[in-house]
């Protein structure tokens, strides 16, 4: 318990055991039961009250200790159980997203998917760039930042991000991630400040109408990027004017970030009141065409079928905690039992160089996975938005293997859950929407498998080829994780492939 | 104490014997001393513990407890100590003003002197008139008002506003403020309810469009109300919408409301994330150039000198209270030492009809001075905005007395405070701004005086008539409170005054 609550000011822990919804569980007799909620509106969110086999609601409090307001007649949130003997059943439900109301928008032309990059992972990692302009250490929005001594280890530069731009224009991706282009990274967390962004004022360093301009020239898109500190009430504030900005400037996608103590002050993440202010921030930024894509917020409750420029959010440890002292090999083979069944989530995959050290930054963390993994997340870890999370030099490296992230659909007509058991494995097909192509994703615990992969989905009679990225035979998680192998096969609908996974591995597919 | 803290939910006592300031004090040996603070901005306002004859700053906390939260270099508010051994001075002393920054707006050309009336007295003493539209006691934002059934009482009508313009237009006033034009009034209190208004929608009598046009074409404005309900959040979440509502339809005016218990919830009136609050409508409606009038508002500091849209507040009882228990003859003799020395207040005199069995709504309640001391106040509580408070119909039955509400101004060039004692006396004369016009207001607490008025500010050798609306000789503030008398006589710098006050009651002059 004390290790699943790392303090990361996003959190924190409810007094007596408990678990955060959805929670996946397995009787004796093999049943499998998950429990959660759906359409979580103007309410607060729902953790499970754990007393040995005994569950009960534990509805987040506001700051008043009162648990939620409402006015008659109201509806409460559904209370969702699937029950199903075979775990890729659990997978397969769209229970919760069903319970949800349909559109509200008439226009949805706008909200597409997108594959991207991101001036981000190189912050955790790289020990050569970072978030703040200067190391000031008490700055506030009103002050001249040109006038403070840059620390020279600024990532959101004009020079870096067109470095992205150019990569991502000659790889295909759609659009570019910057974190750290606006002021207040000097001091942005830990003082409980209201007033710590203003999302519209850029450092020095970073032109904001050259930055997208270059960019539309080489058809790519920035994402713009929203760190509220979790001062919500400040964010709401500025929410028009911010808005107003990314239009003027051409951007049309939002990552918003909630890391420290909320504002308004003794409310918390997952009360009421924020409920309602992640909604408040989809449905504004839908009047002027934008897409969210929210980390550290409420986790989701299948609201992505009624709002669904709220594309994607983190809200469960996202690819960030590799850094920050990592994840096990077991928790993707987890996620889409728990996180995943509320929508979409953005959990930044495809890290190359997992071993951290590389860096001689003095870390020793690693990635807790295999390369091949990291490509079967992209099907495995269902997103209408997905990053390649790591450094435009580190996927040069490893050209063939990037050549699947290049490959892989974001947007899909079908999905077929071919094996799956929670904490152990899960292997996924899809066919890519409006294209016959098809992707296979298979993942692993830190214990080595034989996935057993059939093609039955693909149309009868036909040829098709295969390019399977797998582990390499010597491949481990925590051993040589960028040992792979690719190779090409020809399925057809009655292939069967049993594929080995090495321990903490996976294996990829691309069908054409 | 217990009848100083009735709950009108803007008010919340502090545990330990406490007073609001600015507090005024006489000392055994005749020392004036008053206390406050100047330019509160982003720190929570100030009460002062009394222990015996011990005073200490008590900060109003915030939802979790705190005092405030500041980052350095940061400004605390001026702790204001006037002293003088002269009443007066303590009335004419601009240090609270003076020790606000400057105006910060480069344009304040929009920001103007108004004198209004309102539909508004009625909903407090008529029986006949209300906020709310219909008798329904549970309703949504969301909700088609157009279907409820009308109350038959609801105030903010067509006919009824027309009939205000029309007054308006004929005696000379600038504005007409109108409440319970917009939906949400059915169960607006004691329901914590956030989204309880949403200032764009109007009832489906009131037309928005139709009765700006008409009141335009009478040189007449319509001054827009936002009653908040103290939902704070749901207030910014709307607001530029709210102004932009205004400013499509022709109002440049606002009065807001905040009766009852804060949201964000935990939060109180005077603690620093509402003092912060009220600073940013007040901004923002300079952005839409928008004059904002403020009730249950923390009391001002000075701030108006600073920002001055933000053109006056309530923030203590004013006339309302006349009808909600009533208020003390000596009331008013205190508020310019305390409130008014922050700025300006919207104190709504001019009530005629002071016996409110008048009404036959079984009301034995008066307000609790004679007539010719509501008119007085038009002198002595300066405001920028001042209100004839009572009803059109209530005017035309005293059209003499009332022609020195239509006469008085509401800016002024300067001001010669001739009397004071607080708590039992004050008389003022101020020169119009502008004009070759003087008025003069004394009033008394409920001991009857005699007032030495003095002209010495009229300039030398010239002669004025006076025209002098004093008590009759039977008036009383509990006996014949509508006795008056209205005389003219001639006077020059050099002529002195004794004139006679009724207990509770008071005297204006126009000089011209």
């Amino acid at each position: 318990m004390k290790k699943a609550t790392v303090q990361i000011t996003a959190q924190q822990p409810i007094k007596n055991p408990s678990v955060q919804t959805p929670v996946m569980m397995k009787s004796t007799d093999g049943l499998y039961i998950n429990i959660h909620e759906a359409a979580l509106i103007n309410y607060p969110a729902m953790a499970l009250n754990v007393e040995g086999f005994k569950l009960s609601a534990h509805l987040v409090p506001d700051a008043v200790g009162n648990k939620g307001y409402m006015q008659t007649d109201a509806q409460t949130p559904w209370r969702t159980i699937i029950v199903s003997d075979k775990a890729t059943d659990i997978l397969s439900s769209k229970l919760i997203l069903n319970l949800n109301e349909p559109c509200t928008y008439e226009d949805v032309s706008w909200i597409k998917p997108v594959k991207y990059i991101g001036v981000w992972w190189e912050y955790f990692v790289s020990g050569k760039s970072t978030w703040a302009y200067s190391d000031v250490t008490n700055v506030k929005l009103t002050d001249d930042f040109s006038k403070f001594k840059p620390n020279g280890r600024h990532g959101a530069t004009n020079e870096n991000v067109k470095k992205y731009i150019d990569f991502a224009a000659k790889h295909g991706f759609n659009a570019v991630l910057v974190e750290g282009w606006n002021i207040g990274w000097e001091d942005w967390i830990g003082n409980w400040k209201e007033e710590v962004f203003d999302f519209v004022t850029p450092y020095p360093d970073f032109n904001v109408k050259e930055l997208n301009a270059y960019a539309e020239s080489k058809g790519v898109k920035l994402i713009m990027h929203h760190e509220t500190s979790a001062s919500a009430t400040n964010y709401e504030r500025r929410l028009h004017k911010a808005f107003q900005f990314m239009k003027d400037n051409g951007y049309n996608a939002v990552k918003t970030g909630y890391v420290g103590d909320i504002i308004p002050r003794g409310e918390h993440h997952d009360s009421q009141w924020m409920v309602n202010h992640y909604i408040h921030v989809a449905r504004t930024a839908a009047d002027y065409k934008i897409m969210v894509n929210s980390h550290e917020a409420v986790r989701p409750t299948g609201l992505i079928r009624t709002y669904p420029n709220w594309i994607a959010q983190e809200s469960a440890r996202g690819t960030e905690f590799e850094a920050m002292g990592g994840l096990s090999p077991d928790h993707t083979t987890i996620l889409p039992f728990t996180r995943l069944k509320g929508g979409p989530m953005d959990y930044t995959p495809g890290i190359f160089q997992t071993d951290l050290s590389y860096y001689g930054t003095g870390s020793t963390q690693r990635v807790n996975t295999t390369l091949a993994k990291q490509l079967a997340y992209y099907v495995t870890m269902y997103s209408p938005l997905q990053m390649a999370a790591d450094m435009p030099e580190n996927y040069e490296r490893f050209a063939d293997a990037f050549q699947f992230i290049k490959d892989v659909a974001v947007d899909w007509d079908d999905t077929y859950v071919l094996e799956a058991e929670p904490g152990d494995y899960i292997t996924i097909a899809r066919k890519a929407k409006g294209k016959d192509e098809w992707f296979v994703g298979g993942i692993t615990d830190e214990n080595a498998r034989t996935a057993n992969i059939n093609f039955s989905y693909l149309p009868k009679g036909k040829k098709f080829t295969a390019t399977i990225y797998a582990d390499g035979k010597d491949a481990s998680w925590n051993g040589k994780q960028q040992s792979y192998t690719i190779k090409k096969i020809t399925v057809t609908s009655e292939s069967k492939l049993k594929q080995q996974l090495a321990p903490g591995g996976g294996v990829a597919i691309s069908i054409k």
